[in-house]
């Protein structure tokens, strides 16, 4: 079976797209009908997935949206991944770390219970957090590296000269060697590094958060791009596309909106 | 009411004892009876809870051995903090980490759908993936500072001379800002940087997992303390309390290895 790199950069040339939608589910955003319903969840997702199943490379169900919303929520993200069906690979963002054998249970939790395809994980707990991910073939595993928040100053961008997140860059290309398993998520905010990401990442994948509502470049994306023939880079938008309609006609809304993001993102 | 410090504190001196047992659940450990069902996994906790509840100063649940078992296991967390109903606070070990939009909502889930007392965050995306937490008054949250795995070392230790685990510590004093809602995760098996992080730390509550199965060691427990007449130092253990029995008495054999651990932690 394909790995989850090659479904991604399969679905970017036969969409043209490295659109990235971002399932971050919001009851209170929902459009007429289903709005302020938690149990409508699902039939959200599905109206968004409907919408825009042929416009994207994956999408991106951000864990702590159906976590506030208790076992509903919960529920609904498991009937979400199974709706998606394998027909796009999913990304499941849920930035855990934490000890091996601890990991090991994260890791039975996204790729066995949830099925997913891929997930994101925070690398503040080193090589043997991310080790048990790695030990699911094909699936792939995005590290934080330089986010879109404010907060990444605090951190990330420290000590100067010597930074934690170019630590982590080449710590991701170590780790990876060459097996297509690991990627990076480098905030689309963070325009003026980007580059230098790259030149330190060598071919792995980006995921792109922060382009629209938190006021990301479009330049960041070009910058993010390998160069190279592989599957270089997958820009993430949330809010900007699935809250786009509020009306009956939400699904065309959502649709217009992704549509629009995905030209201006461009194709490969 | 009474904060989170304030309420372990409290126990720390009723019930004489430093320890925290960590409900790290699986049911291929379970004893005779519960062994290898996912779904008796309330009825093991009551176990542990009720052999145990007069000697310990908190609980601390880790959310991954929840999720591995899907909507069952998250079921069994919500009951299970239902079940110890504020006698003892619990810890929930989520080692989130996420932008300040998405952090609201991880923090809703812990502390409004769940109930749980305190958490353990991620520091690797700063202050705003914080923030949200601490708008919760008198909840606590304790980040990871220095772990007690071996990938600690990838980047915790980084750079020679001004290290990340370092920054974190004083980065939390200055977060905390004498609001009594910060503490730092330090494993028991950094002994010999224990007492360095408490010198950064000030009068910061430490949680300290890795003794037991993971080798740590006594000495760290006294290195962690504060010295002053507040919370200190929360010893965790898991794997050697709640595994410590598989026949019909295994209530008795848990109790027995809590009451030794904590006089081997020592009281203050």
């Amino acid at each position: 079976m394909a790995s989850c790199w090659e479904r991604i950069a399969a679905l970017q040339k036969s969409n043209a797209s490295r659109l990235c939608v971002g399932l971050d589910v919001d009851p209170d955003k929902y459009p007429a009908g289903l709005k302020g319903k938690p149990e409508s969840t699902l039939e959200f997702n599905k109206g968004i997935i409907d919408s825009t199943i042929d416009l994207v490379c994956a999408y991106k169900p951000n864990a702590a949206f159906y976590e506030a919303l208790g076992l509903v929520g919960l529920r609904a993200l498991k009937e979400t991944i199974s709706y998606i069906g394998g027909r796009v690979p999913v990304i499941l963002d849920v930035k855990r770390g934490d000890i091996g054998n601890t990991a090991a249970r994260y890791a039975a939790a996204a790729f066995e219970d949830l099925a997913a395809d891929a997930v994101t994980l925070s690398p503040y707990m080193g090589f043997d957090s991310v080790e048990p991910f790695m030990k699911y073939e094909g699936r792939g595993i995005f590290l934080l590296c330089l986010t879109s928040n404010r907060g990444s100053r605090d951190f990330q961008l420290y000590p100067e000269g010597d930074q934690l997140y170019a630590r982590v860059a080449r710590k991701a290309v170590e780790w990876d060697n060459g097996r297509g398993q690991l990627g990076l998520v480098v905030g689309a905010t963070q325009d003026d590094l980007v580059g230098d990401v790259r030149q330190l990442a060598g071919e792995l994948p980006f995921l792109l958060p922060g382009i629209g509502a938190q006021g990301g470049a479009i330049q960041a994306v070009n910058a993010a791009e390998t160069g190279g023939g592989g599957l270089g880079v997958i820009v993430n938008a949330s809010r900007g596309v699935i809250y786009a309609g509020s009306g009956a006609s939400w699904r065309d809304e959502v649709r217009d909106a992704a549509m629009k993001l995905k030209e201006t993102i461009g194709i490969i």
